[in-house]
C-alpha cells in the first residue's frame, strides 16, 4: 500500500536547505519520491508504504528543521 | 504568470542524486518547487514565470545528470 503525505516543515530558507531535507527523507525505506515547496515550507512525500510519523519528524530534524504539522 | 514541467532526468540512482538535482534547480531563477520521483527520473519544476529549458539543462547537467525529455 503506498502513501503520501504532506508535512509542513520550518526553517528551509534557500535550496541548499531544500536539497538537505529531501536528501534525509530518501533515507527513509520506501520512499519513493519527494517534492517540496520552498516558500510555504510544504514537503510532500510519496512511499510504497506508510511511513513512520516519528521517523519522518527523526529525518527532518535530523537535517536541522523542523516538521511543524 | 508561473509555470510547471515536468522533465525526465537519467543518471539519477539515488536520495543524494536527488538532492543534488533539487539543489541546482532550485538555484533557477523563479524556482519555488521542485519534485522528484526517483524510480522514474521524473522531476517537476514549478517557477514564478517560465524556465528557460536550455538553463533547466544546463542545471541538471552540471549537476552531472541528463535531460532525457
Amino acid at each position: 500500500m503506498s502513501a503520501t503525505t504532506t508535512y509542513t516543515v520550518s526553517g528551509m530558507s534557500c535550496g541548499h536547505c531544500v536539497a538537505t531535507v529531501t536528501e534525509e527523507l530518501f533515507k527513509l525505506d520506501g520512499v519513493v519520491s519527494v517534492a517540496v515547496d520552498l516558500e510555504s515550507g510544504r514537503v510532500t512525500v510519496e512511499s510504497g508504504r506508510p511511513l513512520d510519523g516519528e521517523a519522518v519528524a527523526a529525518a527532518v530534524d535530523g537535517a536541522g528543521y523542523t516538521v511543524t504539522t
